[in-house]
């Protein structure tokens, strides 16, 4: 039987993601910090031949996963396995010394989450400025805005674009704040009190903190646990997932909102170099890939579902019951908000708007978004607000009526005012108010700008995550 | 860089279940599934060469999954890759005639998820049998039962695990009940009104109905659909998903009440023959098999979250935002629950009680349990209601104080009472009312036998249930 | 500092279901239940005064609230409180003799799921006859069916609405199942061995069925369960609310679909009479209630993650850390459901459509569906297929281009199709072909046939349910 | 029919929570609103009555919720009925000028939910305070950390404590930080273009932006939003309920070791003066607040699911699908943590720990844990490894399986290593390395130290967290 791959890794996550998590992957992480423990004993004082940390150096990737397996499926245990294999590739028995199992997979699972959270916000950034690019460059195309799904104001497709870029803009930031905070569990040994290390040193207190301190400078996490158990609490794996849940939204609204779009064919996700739509039905640019983003929002919210069945469920100094959760959780969390952010950007970046299908809209909805300041106009010009008010209110619900009656096709609001002589007005007047109405999108465009002008100064120190471009998507 | 297995499907879920969702299994029984609407096709006129049908049917097994995987590179429409593939094998260009994506993929992953149900109900029901063989076993071991975690009166160990079983009989009758009817979205064209097939039978209706028949008949589905869309409402995912949640409940429960059970040391879920346990801390018999059945029962809920999350949110004939989501919540909610399944038939099988132990709980609790009938005895004898309460709650009150402050280590409450000439009762009539508390398990006993009872007529038809054997576990 | 009210009750919920929660109504199941267990209690020997179970029974509807509640802040007990002032009321000390605090609360909590079940099976059944009627209405009123929100095939508006009705369907169905095999808890004692009334009754196994059966008589559940501990597995609220979720999901899905139809003004939700809209914007028919019944559907899946929060993670005997969770959690799901309900009654009663405007759109979008049909007229015709395909897609593909340029306001397709000499159509060929796509609805009209078929078998039995009206919703 | 209650709010939040949410209470936050709306616009030039201003907040507590619900049931639009309800009862109609309805209630439910985050924080830190306290309290008495439930090493009461208090403080130090950058919508107009207000201010873009500005001054939050549509976005309410969820963390898994440690007696969570336990059983100290605290943290899952399913879900500038949830999940969310924090509160103040039974549990436990020791300790007096670990491997296996057959009652593997010649170590030097490993407690003390000045530290700006004592609980 062929092997099930794990589909968020193999068919949305980018390459720089899936390295982290392979199999593979995690054991050279373990490999590294089981070395740099090593070297660490050394520098305070315990002997550890030289020659053998060679040897594992040497081993570092002489990794036979298969045999691993076979090792597990025995001992039923698997960093035991992982420290067999490793020692007989390198023909010695020196790691692991003064540590139990979890000194060893907490902190690199959290080192394989956190330069997970360390791609993913690059990419965020990227995102960002993906809207921003977007956002600029339709910011003075008036658009009818809607509530309800319906129309209401003018709006611009640009100010559209940065409403929803704001909204990944916060979640960015505290995504980057994560990274600046984000504590390791460090060396605590089986319960939390280093009571092995201290047995390994002696009892001396000193030597144990430097270890500590040496081994979580080569982990490079921002910050450290003090008081744990077994495990670090999984609050924290929960605050994670719920950022990436954070970050999720913005282009999930944004995908949301494009489906709408492309429903009425003010615009549409494009399609990528050399992809053939229906030719027949050329209409047909379905809005897959934004189907998809808001497919990822949702496989992350189930994401958060499990980690958040971990958090506040520690059992004395802790268990293993969130294992199988979190080997689960976490990685997938990852690969699926990778791919979320992948094809965000695809998405931005091969969008198109239709200002033709947005001018017919407008026009049709216009005289309606107009009747307000016909209104005063009326009042201006001499008429009496109740008359004015009557006339405009009468002619409006027949023009609707007949619309959806199909008596008329086009909104003909203007020429009924014009020939309603209560209202007082002059066709010219009218058309001159309703295509004003064009220029009702308020601060639109003023927001836009300041919108991008916040995402140049975040990007400023990330110059690499905007010249970001994703790899082809399904 | 290696590939990211599906960790639930390569670590926890048993053979059978994976080769339904393997990537291999799937295009086998969507090619089995193309051939049998060819043949239907044949049958009612429409002409394909006999030759073309046994070419395909020659290519059934002839899959080559990086090929496939390249076209859809190209394409990007996995439905088309598939198309192409197997023409290429067969040679001909005769399958998916009159069909949509849906209409392939629909009906096939429906198939997937029924087949897996047949199997997770027949393990389940293998799973019932173990709690009756465990509960029979320890029907009449009488244990001091607890609630909010503290001894409350006596039951007995097996009353205990029929309790859990109970819970899980619910469960899977209601599996069972899915088996039942569970419907098939069946040909239904691109927006459900079945056009295409009709158009490919000049308009006969009665022809199409035919060939959905013949088709539903090769999938084996109980039940159909009428009156869907594109795609069958994703309620039908929630039902399934929402039954495998309620499947896990007994065996977590039962698997977290054993995990307090092993903390008292009243029971362990015992190792797997072979297994090597901490030797020098024997007594470290760590519940991690229970663990990772509570762990099964959080991802579940995930999954759970995530069919939730397309429930109720269908867009008109509906569109492919649920597809990333199934892609990952429908073979991995079946390949959880597999794995809890499998674990809970390995820990009933495995797990030891010490009636050693919980005699001696029950030594130390059941002067307190035995308060009320001693108060009833003393009543009997002649003292007065409230002089024996009096005396009963005051020497109760002072035994636990002196318990708890390190004054005496055994429960002494009988020797206070025989001493507190209050009370009226003698050593002997003090002893006879505690050592008869064993006998206050009340109906406990009989409904064990009452649950083997239903167990058993339950399993009646389904034999292979009853003697399956787990795989083994990591 | 004025009360606060629980706002799905207050403002959604109707008057049926409020008063089963309402904090008086509960406690007069609970009374009535205490005095069905004593007249049980006589009937089988015991003694207790005719007066008193009067006396009781006279004292039914003397709920002082406040007084309850000042007695529990002391006792710090609530069913203590309310057996305390049921006596008090009484002037008598017999009810709850031999009962444990869950014999009570379990029992009746269940009753008032269980008739607030029976009250949402009805008016689902009532929404289903809705939805049947109004597929009926339109079930011939041929519309542009959506994939990806984008124009697929034809459809019927009546057909669309069937499609969730059929959704709905399967709900109710599952939801009148459960009305036949909802299992009590019974009458079970302290850790479920029933041995406190083992003990009330000496030991006398047969009267302790009798009392039990006489008291579930008295509920009126269809089922019982027999091997519980102190409290009925979670498993059970999981199911009822999941089930609730599952009603959900179709009316969910309608009212989604009825916003994005009311966004191209093919439909709205309509005003209730008296209600006024917008009057200077009245083309803005929000679809407020649509968008609540989608809130609705969203509430629901939070209280469904409560209580899947309690399955699984019973502990021994059982507990009350469900007990905070199901106050909230069991009634405000009912107050949700129902609300839902009401409002997508209320929404098919009301709801508009506008043929007029999907006729515009059907002409907008029929040539571009009718290509398939073209080309086959063509070849039949006598055109090469390669050359006819090549002219259909040219013309398709300028066709849209110059609509989303502008160029062109209305779908031209058919003049450049008669103007291209390579197809061979005339313009007369091929108007008829794209005027007969209106015919292209293939089964749409049958199925709403066969809905409104099993809509009215199912209802057969309930015709209450069938002439329920909606209480006036805000 | 009684008024149903919001169950949260009357039976387990406070006062000052409740006094934010109460029906009276938003609306006096509205009116204050909408007053310092028109104070901010008579200062920037716009002609409103100084009379006016003053009645309107004469009328600020002539608050008759009963009319104003009256006035929502004829016009259906709850803000224009408190409109009117305010513009009677002072006479004039001045308020709601240039604004649309969610410029109103977003802000005011914004500042709603900041003001129950600032109460929640001080509590969050109180709860820290009484973590410390009771860490202090207990950080020497060594206790024997379990790991999968069962005895794995020492470490001390205090270090458990401080372990869950480490938890909440990174929590609460995240709430904090909301505090210092949560974002006000604004007065952003119908779409969010800020349109009405330019029109209100003849397209003065600069006394728009000063209008607001004393707005949100008014407000007091402390940052804002820029791009917004109608609403914000909703993944702001998904980060503060996800926060209340982190907070929830650290408390609940104390809790649930606590009803742990309940079940062993090593603790308890004690009663309140004058609560009456059971008397004639009084081992039974029901961990019910605890038990308590798990369910709120449940209940909070809900809540966030609940806000999780309106996040990443806005069509276009946004509508009203989010009211019903957030009328329901943001108030009941902050109910619940509230009673979650009051009840933590009083637990950390009543609980009780068993130095005397934690002793038994050691010594029966210790001799285990002491066998890495010994193996070192005899190695070093000479005796070979492999004979020694043989000796004491066997011994410890013997002892387990008679404790756990009955056949000894306490652990006698001291006398048997003693008796076992191949060790070669007396029973005094056994005893000696056994009766040390009370020490063998590591940094656990000198981590709650760590711990204990941390939370000084963080306290040292809020004396009045310090300060806070819980209310009475239920």
């Amino acid at each position: 039987m062929d092997a099930i791959p794990n589909i968020l890794a193999q068919r949305y996550a980018s390459a720089a993601i899936r390295d982290i998590w392979s199999p593979s992957g995690k054991i050279r992480l373990e490999r590294e910090y089981w070395i740099a423990v090593m070297k660490a004993q050394v520098d305070l004082g315990m002997s550890i031949p030289a020659e053998a940390i060679k040897a594992y150096e040497a081993a570092l990737d002489d990794i036979d996963l298969a045999a691993i397996d076979r090792r597990e499926r025995i001992t039923r245990h698997d960093v035991k396995a992982r420290i067999e294999a490793f020692n007989e590739k390198a023909g010695a028995e020196h790691i692991h010394k003064g540590m139990t199992s979890r000194d060893l997979t907490e902190n690199v699972e959290q080192l394989q989450l956190y330069r997970s959270v360390r791609i993913l916000f690059l990419k965020s950034l990227a995102v960002l400025k993906a809207f921003s690019v977007k956002a600029d460059e339709y910011k003075d195309v008036v658009l009818t805005a809607r509530t309800h799904n319906v129309a209401a104001q003018p709006t611009t497709v640009g100010k559209r674009i940065a409403m929803f870029g704001e909204d990944l803009m916060r979640a960015t930031r505290k995504l980057g704040a994560l990274l600046e905070d984000y504590p390791a569990r460090g060396l605590k040994g089986a319960v939390g009190t280093q009571l092995d290390l201290l047995t390994l040193f002696d009892g001396d207190v000193e030597k144990v903190s430097q270890l500590e301190s040496r081994v979580l400078k080569h982990l490079g996490l921002p910050g450290q646990l003090f008081t744990v158990g077994q495990v670090y609490p999984r609050s924290l794996d929960f605050e994670v997932i719920s950022l990436f849940n954070l970050v999720a939204s913005g282009p999930s609204s944004f995908a949301r909102t494009l489906r709408l779009m492309a429903g009425h064919e003010l615009g549409s996700e494009g399609f990528s170099k050399g992809q053939v739509g229906s030719s027949a039905m050329p209409h047909k640019m379905n809005a897959r890939s934004c189907e998809r983003i808001n497919g990822f929002a949702t496989i992350l919210k189930g994401y958060l579902s499990m980690v958040q069945g971990l958090m506040g469920d520690q059992w004395n100094e802790g268990d293993v019951s969130c294992s199988v959760v979190r080997r689960v959780a976490l990685p997938d969390a990852c690969f699926a908000l990778d791919g979320l952010l992948e094809t965000t950007l695809t998405v931005l970046t091969q969008m198109e708007v239709y200002p033709a299908v947005i001018d017919r809209e407008n026009a049709y909805y216009f005289p309606f978004l107009s009747t307000t300041t016909l209104l005063m106009e009326a009042v201006k010009a001499g008429t009496g607000r109740e008359q004015a008010h009557e006339a405009i209110k009468e002619n409006a619900v027949a023009t609707v009526a007949d619309l959806r009656a199909g008596k008329i096709s086009a909104n003909n609001l203007a020429e009924r005012l014009a020939a309603d002589s209560r209202l007082g007005l002059s066709k010219e007047q009218i058309d001159g108010v309703i295509s004003s109405a064009e220029k009702l999108s308020g601060k639109a465009s003023a927001q836009v700008d300041a919108f991008a002008r916040t995402v140049t100064a975040l990007l400023k120190d990330y110059p690499e995550a905007g010249a970001y471009e994703p790899e082809p998507i399904l």
